[in-house]
């Protein structure tokens, strides 16, 4: 079959398979999960097996360390999916939710009540865990979802996938619900992202190359997720420790994640007092700093920042400093190179705290906090699907909620429209 | 300038708007949008005038009648485009409502707050008072607009955007919030809804083939609009008088719009009873009947429907009539031909109405009520931009909070993630 035909059949089977899986009951998804979780712990040897194939094969083609790490599991990544698809059966089930009731003069009465968005399709990249944790937040609110993994992690994947969706089938989850995508074929995503009628939503977790892929060729709606350039504004009243200790934070704590900070803003008036203090902390812990004219003259070890640094998601022990007028500077450099992902003022002043919160146009923004914290489990949403950055249907964490839609329901005595 | 550069600079103009229209307070729209409406009225004579200009080239081209009278402009009309700004400054205004606030156990408060889109691009078709439409809608809900409406009716619609845009302006809007392209050039189109980072939301307003195109081929996000192949199911225990009733008003009361009804299931122990009074009625007010041998057999004036009229929203007098042996057969019909737009069943039967609702995956599910009520009016949200069959964002008539986003506003005291 070409690809285009086995992308069509896996999406049609989805298709079915969400028509009855909208009415489950929360009971019998719960169940599932639970035994999905058993599953993976059962088959556990089948599953390092399968990733043993992966990493010897990443290995021979010369995959970097880091990206390996990211491949391999072992009891404890197992253990760990498991324990996310525990945690998914305990969270509210979305489905049914009544999010507004009326009657209207003609005694028409209306309720809207979120439904399943249908079939979602996941397009991800090397961390096989993701199959387990889209597979459970999918199935919990009651959507069909089809898995398009990276190459490199296909065997660790389809070994999961083929798990999971076994243990799902028997404990009465419609057959078809999860649906693997076991071709290498580059052309499936491009087959996948067109199958409207098929396919509801495409939500693309991984690299910036992989977003753009799919937000610029797809015909599906999709949510865009994840590319971030973070800042953090440095105010002329910010408490220098205060600072100092959230741009570290957001800088160093885990640099390749989209919600760490690329950029620190730092109001003139604040550089004399902060600049020494954090140029200095930032080089004991090895990071990397690229600097304006004005940053450059605290030290020696700064780097000259170009245009494009202002623009690049280092995602890496690297940070680029430039000092502000003020923060409408500070604001006009946050739209001009932000990603509406994350955003942090650090201020003693509230005047300006409501001023920054206001104006910048991001899904999250934040006073005298990391910007680390964006993030489905640190807001206490049980869960994360991704972090939206567009404004459409979701933005920041996703959860649950977030995989719905909603339906009118409308009862009459017989009202037709005058 | 070519066009593509054309539509980028309005798109850059709009987007530099925007930053600053989403912190203007309701006051000042509510003003601007009172002025827009009495500009109108002050204006009648410089907008039937280039009204007329359309009208003359629309008739050299022999446009069919009901075109010309959707393109026809006139003091009663101009009045209804002015009565609904008016309307829209009545309405509450959605930016900035808090939709969930909380403190998290390390003293996070989290708001979650709604604000604007950003820049919606509409791209319609001949009816003028769209633009008028559109405008409040978008200003009022703190967005900058980009207008695309269809070249016939490329004078008035650059007329009234001109007269709304200095209104606005002069009322204190920011410049530039409302953009009109005036290029007929169909590549216009193209452009727009590829203007990725500049347009957050585009919303296809018209026929089918617009539709289609813009879904197709947008990069930015597009909320599906309108089409609607919407079915009533007359159930085995309905009322014949009520089902009648409702049959008639879907079908004929407005049969251009695309909440009416296109095909009329029958349960098949509610034929006997019910299709003869119905197709006599059918007949009566000159609506062709295109039916199955079934429902041939109740008259020689049923015209054999094929598999395309299933397929077909007629938008016309024309309606086809299938008879189903139970509700599973009226649903699994309902789920290949439908549109997921409005849905009706006509029934005494509790259980099968709550089957129905739960059943029937579309924006309005019925019992026993007509599909024209799918309307932002009707439905007592006081305006509307569209009716969505997409899943995604907003499902069914959508007003002022379907174009509206959200942000996370995240208060701290220093802290830090773990």
């Amino acid at each position: 079959m070409e690809t285009y035909e086995l992308v069509k059949s896996k999406a049609q089977a989805a298709k079915n398979a969400a028509v009855k899986l909208a009415v489950v009951d929360t009971e019998t998804k719960n169940k599932a999960l639970l035994a999905m979780a058993q599953a993976l712990l059962d088959k556990e040897a089948e599953i390092i097996a399968a990733n043993d194939v992966d990493m010897a094969n990443a290995k021979a083609k010369g995959m970097r360390e880091s990206l390996l790490d990211r491949l391999q599991l072992n009891h404890a990544r197992i253990e760990g999916m498991a324990d996310g698809l525990r945690q998914v059966a305990n969270l509210v089930d979305p489905v049914g939710d009544v999010l507004s009731e009326k009657t209207l003069p003609n005694n028409l009465r209306i309720t809207k009540v979120r439904v399943p968005l249908g079939v979602i399709g996941i397009i991800y990249e090397a961390r096989p865990n993701v199959t387990a944790d889209a597979a459970g937040l999918c199935l919990k609110s009651g959507n069909a979802v089809i898995l398009k993994g990276g190459s490199e992690a296909m065997e660790s994947n389809k070994a999961i996938a083929q798990i999971l969706s076994d243990a799902a089938t028997k404990s009465g989850i419609p057959a078809g619900s999860l649906q693997f995508v076991d071709i290498a074929d580059r052309q499936a995503v491009q087959d996948l992202i067109h199958m409207n009628g098929l396919v509801d939503v495409v939500i693309p977790r991984g690299g910036a190359g992989l977003i753009k892929t799919v937000v610029t060729n797809a015909s599906v709606p999709v949510i865009e997720t994840g590319s971030g350039i973070c800042h953090t504004f440095v105010d002329a009243s910010a408490n220098v420790e205060m600072a100092v200790n959230i741009s570290v934070n957001a800088k160093v704590q885990r640099p390749s994640v989209c919600n760490a900070m690329e950029t620190l803003l730092v109001h003139q008036e604040a550089a004399q007092k902060f600049l020494p203090v954090m140029l200095e902390k930032f080089f004991e812990l090895g990071v990397e700093v690229r600097g304006d004219t004005k940053v450059q003259a605290f030290s020696d070890k700064v780097v000259p920042a170009t245009e494009e640094d202002w623009a690049t998601e280092y995602g890496d022990l690297i940070i680029s400093i430039k000092v502000v007028e003020n923060i409408y500077e500070a604001l006009e450099h946050i739209r001009q190179y932000g990603t509406m992902h994350s955003e942090c003022i650090v201020t003693e002043d509230e005047k300006n705290a409501e001023i920054f919160q206001k104006n910048v146009d991001a899904a999250c923004v934040y006073v005298n906090a990391s910007t680390r914290f964006t993030d489905g489990n640190e807001f206490g949403f049980g869960a994360e699907i991704g972090i939206s950055t567009q404004k459409l249907h979701a933005r920041g964490p996703m959860a649950l909620p977030e995989l719905t839609s909603t339906k009118y329901l409308i009862v009459g005595q017989g009202q037709v429209r005058k």
